[in-house]
């Protein structure tokens, strides 16, 4: 049995207690495994007193998670905090600098500054490990560093945001507008009072952008990502999708293109008889398709306080063994620059739902502004009614508004684009027109 | 970059030439990640001469494997020739004493003899890696070893065997009988001329052998497994289980339980929206409950030559970054008897089809035998008489055979096999009933 290895932990929020909870159920059988204990010798966080459900009256208590970094006793700094610039990022580099290993669930954090973070960690010889950051119960890290290692990755996406995805399943099952069930969400807690990060998108992104560096060895750039939220997605939409063999995820998509890396979240059409399709309520999943592996899905918790608190007890059982790999696989010196595809040459097939007046010659002239682009036409369902009472089978009324849904074959973003822009000049839509693009698994 | 990591690959079937082309396609990249080359140095196969789609020429020729085991020059022997006794046992034996690492895909070997060559491997202090041995594309070993290792595992299952879920799935799609699906399957190569060893649940069992050892702790116990295959599934089956929810897959499953561990290979129902229900064709899948991660599922290639050889390369790729774990992650000193549960006390529900004369009275005796056994019912389905074409409505006809089909409540093994038995005594089913288990996801 070789010597522990000490944490300093600074922050004790829920993924915080549940690391020490799990060291407290899991420690011995670790260590006999790792041959060597693992050990919480310090920790720091905003409040001494607080009810945890766990015992810390047995580690050092520091009130200055920079000192805690840099402590003399600890082996490695547990960064729990939380926030993208001040204390836990100057605590994160006061570590690394002092030769710590630095394990950490701080994806805004890593979004931001995951380069020179990293840079840090290889000039010092340490880890920089940040499994919990993406996808808390998946081990996607790890497969990107290691499992797939041997492949080209030609894409990487899924379902990164617990809460859109609570927030589309229970839009689909329970037939309820996005207003309702985001405020029930809300209220039960599984929603923040300002969900605009959520819901618009931009913590998928942030976790797409470490997704990406790691999958295409580039820097990382969340500002380089397209980013559409779920709050346009109506219940026609998801009917329509039901029609059409499709069902509605927002997903954080990343891959190679002629052009550079195609990075995008938004609302996406999936196959309805598709594993990811199956991926309800808070879970997450994230798929790779690698040229020798093909194509790998992984499903599990994307948050709480349990699945974060293994994913980072996993990347100190990597330090305990000794395995010390660069943060984004190559030396950050040999991370290539982020070359933003042209998201107007996207290739694929669209959903999009039109509100026109229902009258004669409308589906001529949408049929033939698709035309004049090239679009060609999957399927063409004209719905009834909205606003009818399902069940009712109310049929449309000549002159008021109905709905048109379209799934076009292959084409690309410009020509959509340009196709719907046409259409909205005509005058027939009464309403914007929604488009969604649908993802080949 | 240090000294290359030096291969000897014995067995050049179509892993072995994918794991050549990967090497070809990727060594330039992994080389500059891993800061060390990985270099095939020496082969071995039945034949120098065959066209294998890839260049052996620079790479010494040995005929015997064993000789090229303990060549002083490899670092790894590759064992990808397959079989559980004779030379490949004695080359990966060979290899292991001469202090060479040592990294397979022969699963047959591994789930007779994986505890002995782990011994081996532990005192010779180098690695024995075996991620392509079960469901190649999938890094399911390194999983339980490394990413899942915070966890206490109470239950790992999975589609481990292409074949079978290849034949369900096209049962299912297409409407058509097991013994056509199979005499399809096997004239174009997907499967074997004897395919016992797949259909039977046998090499399901090989693989479940391997996780439940590295879940639990426990020896390697192939013959404590439960085996039943999927030679008596039927269409009725199929569309019973379509109507009442579920859909059926060969599962391995091995779980805790008061009495030992439940290991088992069957035909299991799932229900029909779950994200394991849509995993179909030759894909595999593996799902693992531990107590802090929650549930997670991997989904991907069973197969195949390239996913196969990526993962033999992810296990090579550990070696050169210096990771060496326990093959079955404790010592195999400290591995513990599987202690084998008594499956009569399983608990769960269960699919029942009776063919039973339609006659009045049947389904009360029916309903009586199951509850004499304490067993409830949750829905009962009579169904049109079977062989008649599908969409006929043709409704069952007194006096001869009709399809009865049960889900039950969670009871007992013990429970359902006593009320089935007493119902066949009675002599209302003119078939020997079909019970197929219901796997709570």
């Amino acid at each position: 049995m070789t010597e522990p290895l000490k944490l300093g932990i600074a922050g004790l929020g829920t993924v915080g207690a549940g690391l020490v909870r799990l060291l407290e159920a899991h420690g011995a059988r670790l260590a006999a495994a790792l041959s060597r204990p693992i050990r919480i010798v310090a920790v720091s966080a905003r409040s001494r007193g607080k009810g945890r459900g766990c015992d810390i009256h047995e580690f050092r208590w520091f009130d200055d998670p920079v000192a805690l970094a840099t402590d003399p006793d600890i082996d490695v700094f547990v960064e729990l905090m939380g926030g993208d610039e001040g204390v836990p990022k100057e605590a994160v580099e006061a570590a690394l600098k002092a030769g710590k290993h630095v394990v950490t669930a701080n994806k805004a954090l890593l979004a931001k500054h995951g380069v020179a973070l990293a840079a840090l960690a290889e000039s010092n010889g340490v880890a920089l490990n940040f499994e919990a950051a993406v996808a808390g119960g998946i081990p996607v890290i790890k497969s990107l560093r290691e499992s797939l290692l041997p492949n080209s990755i030609e894409r990487i996406y899924g379902i990164l945001n617990g809460t859109c995805n609570y927030i589309l399943t229970t839009m689909e099952e329970e037939g309820r507008s996005f207003a309702d069930v985001l405020k029930e969400a809300q209220e039960k807690g599984y929603a923040e009072a300002d969900p605009t990060f959520d819901i618009g998108g931009f913590d998928t992104a942030h976790k797409l952008s470490l997704l990406t560096s790691l999958a295409f060895g580039t820097e990382v750039a969340f500002d380089q990502i397209h980013v559409e939220g779920i709050e346009k997605i109506t219940q026609a939409d998801i009917e329509s999708a039901d029609d059409l063999g499709y069902r509605i995820k927002l997903l954080g998509v990343a891959m190679r293109t002629a052009s550079g890396i195609e990075a995008r979240v938004h609302p996406t059409m999936v196959p309805k008889h598709s594993a990811i399709a199956e991926v309800s309520g808070v879970t997450n999943c994230v798929a790779i398709d690698g040229d020798f592996t093909g194509s790998m899905l992984l499903v599990g918790a994307g948050a709480g306080a349990h699945p974060t608190a293994a994913a980072v007890a996993s990347d100190i059982i990597d330090i305990a063994r000794g395995l010390v790999i660069a943060p984004f696989i190559v030396s950050t010196r040999d991370l290539k620059p982020h070359q933003r595809a042209r998201l107007g040459e996207h290739q694929g097939a669209y959903y999009v739902r039109l509100t026109v007046v229902d009258a004669p010659g409308t589906m001529a002239v949408i049929a033939k502004r698709m035309g004049d682009e090239n679009v060609s036409l999957e399927s063409v369902v004209q719905r009834r009614e909205r606003h009818v009472l399902p069940g009712s089978g109310k049929a449309g009324v000549p002159g008021r508004p109905a709905q048109v849904t379209l799934i076009t074959h292959d084409t690309t973003e410009n020509a959509m684009r340009a196709a719907l822009e046409a259409i909205e000049k005509d005058g027939k839509a009464t309403e914007p027109p929604q488009m969604i693009r649908i993802e080949k698994l």
